[in-house]
């Protein structure tokens, strides 16, 4: 991998490219071209090319890209030949529906707990996983070695849980409750708020 | 606004901006400076000042930006003074998480109805909605006039459900499967799947 730093766009589309040769490996498919990468994704060929070159030479002459070798590649880079577990934290609608995700599995990671401070939901079952008292998670965390968790508490609570993590050992949070979470330099934080896609959306319609 | 076309990736900032604006509004705050929301943000002042010159002179020198007044620009640039009726698609546990989402509302969104093709899920209720045959989907997509769907089904069922929707008028996708959707150019496609936010953050990781 080259010293030089890769913008972070460019990370963020990686993710995207992975799931696609995926797709196409379950479709049969052997090698793909930037163009047909392309068309998958709505993205332009040249820019697929642009990004993968930042991190060496994947494609051949004629045949192209090697779906299975790309995918391996990829995953190398993305820190995915290991097996990562999360933590989810918060055991209401969005959580279970998380925990209960099935996209995670052969994509690099493994749901290990679910947590909630809730008396009523605490022992009780979501999925396959029986709720956690918060209060466990530091613990939790510490032992298993932990650097993943997804928040999906209320928005009022989601800072002190990210604070309560983050002094636990997580450094990297997918957070769900639709406010700014405000972190250490360390730590990485992603959000998902479907009204920031749905506004990003309508600025295209009129 | 400026004939110029905006790019996308600052485009996609700007609800951003507006989620923290929001947030010092609720706690009393009435002006801001790129300076302040660079650091709720983790995005550099630099950038927010650049992102919002393609709007516009909106600071002033010495108050700095309004916190209403800034909020409205930004509604008004994201066409969000009217209120947008939504579908959601699929009222499995992810569809109904979302149906009940209470972050919608003062934000610029509606939902307006849920749809699945279960028979067991036909008929019953999802928080406030009680679910509808997806074939009822055209008609009332027509007859309402609505231009964005969230899609929360199956992977398998989603790219099915997605060309239904938008044979129906639907011009703008939320897509929570986890696959990549083909769409005709008119169409606009935004997608939600957990892994590709964890797989962003795990490059980071070692």
């Amino acid at each position: 991998m080259p010293a030089k730093r890769v913008p972070d766009i460019v990370v963020a589309r990686l993710p995207l490219y992975l799931r696609a040769l995926s797709a196409m490996q379950n479709g049969g498919k052997e090698f793909t071209s930037s163009q047909e990468m392309a068309q998958w994704l709505g993205i332009s060929s040249a820019q697929i090319r642009k990004d993968l070159s930042h991190f060496g030479e994947f494609g051949k002459q004629g045949t192209g890209y090697s779906v299975a070798g790309l995918q391996e590649k990829l995953r190398q880079i993305l820190n995915l030949e290991r097996e990562w577990p999360i933590v989810i934290i918060g055991a209401g609608n969005i959580g279970s529906a998380v925990a209960n995700y099935p996209g995670f599995a052969h994509r690099g990671f493994r749901v290990c707990a679910v947590f909630d401070n809730d008396p009523k939901k605490i022992g009780s079952m979501v999925g396959i996983y029986e709720v956690c008292d918060v209060h466990q998670l530091p613990e939790f965390v510490r032992e298993h070695d932990i650097r993943l968790a997804m928040i999906a508490v209320p928005a009022e609570s989601a800072q002190e849980v990210a604070d309560l993590a983050i002094a636990s050992g997580i450094t990297a949070i997918l957070n769900y409750a639709p406010v700014n979470l405000i972190v250490p330099e360390h730590v990485r934080v992603e959000n998902i708020d479907p009204v920031l896609h749905l506004q990003h959306m309508t600025y295209y319609l009129s």
